[in-house]
């Protein structure tokens, strides 16, 4: 089980919830599973009001961040995973099961060499998941496994549930020594999960890497290329492109300081 | 994952739930994870009217069954197994956290003599949840691990989420190779979690790395970017920066033709 500041690390963000109950669930959620940080991207005022009748979660809600934008939501963490139910999407990200999913969110927050290094784990609205947009935000993304029912319609989660869900086996480990009903089996021992970290050791944070792909777009732009190659210049694949990357902040220094000097030396002759 | 019709020998039965909301996301998360047999014991007219405005959970909630004790819900069921937060209850059953508490449930609709045999997942009223008059109707508990918020009241979970969280661990093994309870057999091997790698598999070869890496420092050096950052601008450097990239073949062309436009750009004003 992950330690309280590890969880202190893990946050939450409601892209366009409508419903304010939902907001409440969700808090509900991360107060059972001993979550603190949640942030609501609307674009109108959330309704965190209606939201705080939920019961146990008022902790969480009276903490709870309104964000104009997800760019702004996320700026500050180092690692963010989209929540998808995949459905008809086209999906341009890695993909894991959330039991494959959680031990990696975990590896990343405890090999990271930033000690206080954020994770931004992001779910979409009740209607229609996150958009493909908002994923391009992503650095990966999870799906919870579900078994439907022959000729039941397309799958999608409560979001309340959703959450819970996810928390949950984000706690859920270890398997712990088993303690049996009766005593005739000798406990199994845990399976080890062998989880190396995914990304370099400390990765940039997703407010640096906005500000380099907002700045290779401009460079593009100024100079020709997108005109030319206008399928690849599309914001969203360059967002993609860049997190792409890979970078550490050291590496998303660097390369913001190659744009700017291409852009102020292609500024200069247009 | 357990086959279809192994969910289908997973009956839900809900005691005393009060509110029709629960009831509908109780329907709503055994949509999704599958399961089809939902009992719900009351000693008044369940709302299932009221409930059936849940999303997704028609089905589900069409074939529930209103039972008016416990015994009688439970009565076909060869393995009962019963829900609890804990809490101050005054436990005189086996207790199993839920990771532990799934793969024996599985074990018992598998290895079970009887291949229809029926297991029963109890889940109490939302403000008290299940009495000890109504545990004492189940072979052993489970319960949901949880994490408290230091200072934080005693915990309990929302009916729909709880739900949702034993069926979701239900369904998302292996990793479950556990032993049933009354069986002996040599200790199963602990699965291994195939952990895929989450970037792309295949790597841009070296000689599209090398021919990149020509184009950003011609870029480089014709920006002014090399004169004011010259530590930055070491051929070394600059391989190594490329290398760190970690592009697959696609992503390496696209940087490729990037580079190709900046430099066809700049080369016609220097």
């Amino acid at each position: 089980m992950p330690t309280p500041e590890e969880l202190d690390r893990i946050h939450i963000v409601l892209v366009r919830a409508r419903n304010p109950n939902n907001i409440g669930a969700a808090a509900r959620a991360m107060h059972d599973f001993g979550l603190r940080h949640l942030r609501v991207v609307n674009d109108y005022p959330v309704p965190f009001e209606s939201a705080r009748t939920a019961v146990d979660a008022s902790e969480v809600l009276a903490d709870a961040v309104a964000c104009a934008n997800l760019a702004e939501a996320i700026a500050d963490c180092t690692l963010v995973v989209g929540t998808t139910a995949v459905g008809e999407r086209d999906l341009q990200h890695p993909l894991l099961p959330l039991p494959q999913a959680a031990p990696r969110i975990l590896a990343e927050l405890r090999h990271s060499a930033d000690p206080t290094g954020r994770v931004a784990l992001l779910f979409g609205s009740e209607k229609t998941g996150l958009s493909n947009e908002e994923l391009s935000h992503c650095n990966w993304l999870l799906t919870v496994p579900m078994q439907q029912v022959a000729g039941a319609r397309h799958l999608s989660m409560n979001l309340g549930q959703a959450v819970a869900v996810c928390l949950y086996e984000l706690v859920r480990e270890p398997p712990a020594a088993t303690l049996p009903p009766s005593e005739s089996s000798p406990a199994a021992e845990p399976p080890a999960i062998p989880v190396e970290p995914i990304l370099s050791a400390q990765p940039a944070s997703a407010g640096d890497l906005d500000r380099l792909t907002t700045l290779l777009a401009e460079t593009l732009e100024r100079s020709g290329y997108t005109r030319r190659h206008p399928a690849n210049s599309d914001p969203m694949q360059l967002r993609r492109l860049v997190r792409r990357m890979s970078l550490d902040p050291g590496d998303a220094a660097v390369w913001t300081g190659v744009f700017r000097q291409l852009l102020f030396k292609l500024r200069r002759f247009s």
